[in-house]
């Protein structure tokens, strides 16, 4: 082994780079989607995601509830299953906590995520506890799918509408006042507590699967193209397009945000947080116009077209009012937890 | 709440009295095996278990390569499965890293892992990598199995044979050899290597699977009993007997053993390690007597009946060469990772 290569460390090549290296280990077939696919029987697909959280990196008791960050640890996992349209059959939990954490803690913990997965008829089937320097949370989520009804970002076709299930912007924005309870002061109580449930309570789009399928008629036509928000509104359409080999155009006004925005924060702050925010958990779906349509219409709530599929590579945000110049959108501003 | 009990630590109650604790969000039905087990089709039930390692409790540069840490890792999780009569869908593995540890060192780690899968037709899945402040493997293993085939600890009954796939201790003595290479002294070089390979390259008895089947009959009779021996011989007898609500006696003699252990070890030793040991990943089984001697014979190379299941709640260690007293056996004397 090159002696250079053999003394690279992780720091240099970044989370991204890693899991780039890391996929020689695995079936090709199996890369690239939130989460991985195989079929187990006639009818029938298995899918399954991961994700590690430690603590100081991923969640903390500064500004977060025990409650909360198991909410939050169920339902980006949830999220992650509804991204694929499975539907979800359990999750595991493995721990590894310091001897100092209060059992307490841990029991808060598991009442979140209890909480968020109870309103999807699901629970925590298996764990594991162990001793470590540090708290981590490691959840498994496994679900199951018909493979005809399974959402890939590589399905985008060139014609398509881009839709959102609802509005972007709000978990960012709710993190942000928990940080600086100072900040908007016009902002009424009512919306100020919205912004940060948000934040401390997304939900995970499960119950979009169903309609979906009503929208498309069932079994569906075709492949669905999506991914779930988790990482932001950029970040999803610009992994959709590069997964289908096409470019998009979204147009800002169309992109739904808080209607509280409007009474604390400039347009390009709004804007900021609505594409690069992050953890709003909506699905991103390519999809038929008329279907497109009939699925914003059928779910109201933010749900709306923000834009459309192009031939190319390139993801345009274009301002109808022409309040900002035309620009390209790319990876590298998205909320890439291992390279901040 | 009390406030003796909210602020009572993890390290108050240990790892085994958390896991109570956290029982309560679980489903009942879910609990009590080496992993969670439902239905997903007919004809088919779907395994699922988890395992975090965190460095410098679970593995170590110091006594374990990367390669070996991944082969570990991966022949823990695909025991658990072995231990529930599942046949291997896929693992999904999480990691947290410190920016310092060297690429090459985590490429190595799934280069072990996927060492250990390949021979069981199976590949890592799906994963996700985290910045942590030590380095912590998550291991998700899933895998599928025909209801009727599923070995459970709780199906014990008075009057089962209780039967071994291997010999156990040669882990434990492997990790002996290579902490303390003084030790031994009268062993083969070719017994000191197997040894150390039996601590380094452990192999999940799913191989065994086929052949229960094959020996009871198809389709099994009855509910299979059994466990993996992962945490050691005696934890595994005690576990099976607390689930099925039954007594053991085990007979010292009947306990097979690596035979390079005759040119070394005292009796007293041998038997510590056999017995408390862990880490042989072989299976304990429940069987009637005609269908335990069969499944011994067919299996051969250190299978064997090591003792029966009668009334009562005691787990007895009987030396028929009457160079012991009759004792009980106990947990607390176990491999529990979490209380030393």
């Amino acid at each position: 082994m090159n002696s250079e290569l053999s003394s690279q460390q992780i720091k240099d090549i970044g989370e991204q780079g890693l899991l780039e290296r890391l996929q020689r280990f695995c079936p090709p077939e199996l890369i690239g989607d939130d989460a991985a696919v195989f079929k187990t029987a006639p009818g029938q697909s298995l899918v399954v995601t991961t994700d590690v959280l430690v603590d100081g990196v991923h969640f903390s008791n500064l500004t977060t509830s025990p409650e909360d960050a198991g909410w939050r640890a169920a339902a980006a996992n949830l999220s992650d299953l509804a991204a694929m349209g499975a539907s979800p059959l359990g999750i595991t939990v493995g721990l590894g906590l310091p001897g100092e954490v209060r059992v307490s803690w841990v029991e808060r913990l598991y009442q979140g995520m209890t909480e968020c997965l109870q309103q999807y008829n699901t629970s925590i089937v298996g764990g594991d506890v162990v001793r470590s320097p540090v708290t981590t949370l490691a959840i498994t989520a496994f679900g199951q799918v018909n493979p005809s009804q399974i959402i890939r970002r590589s399905a985008a076709v060139v014609g398509d509408a881009i839709v959102v299930t609802g509005v972007h912007g709000a978990s960012r924005s709710g993190l942000e006042l928990l940080l600086h309870p100072e900040l908007g002061q016009n902002l009424k109580d009512a919306e100020r507590t919205a912004l940060i449930r948000a934040h401390q309570r997304p939900q995970p789009r499960l119950d979009v699967l169903p309609v979906i399928c009503q929208v498309l008629a069932s079994p569906c036509p075709m492949p669905i193209a999506g991914m779930d928000s988790s990482d932001g509104l950029a970040d999803a359409i610009i992994q959709i397009c590069r997964a289908s080999s096409v470019g998009a155009v979204l147009e800002c006004r169309q992109i739904s945000m808080p209607a509280a925005f409007g009474h604390w924060l400039t347009k390009e702050q709004a804007l900021e947080y609505a594409l690069y925010g992050g953890e709003d958990f909506e699905l991103v779906l390519c999809l038929p116009q008329k279907s497109a349509l009939a699925l914003v219409q059928y779910l109201g709530q933010g749900a709306a077209i923000v834009g459309n599929i192009i031939p190319g590579s390139i993801v345009l945000l274009h301002d109808e009012q022409k309040k900002f110049p035309d620009q390209v959108l790319n990876l590298s501003q998205g909320f890439q937890h291992f390279d901040d």
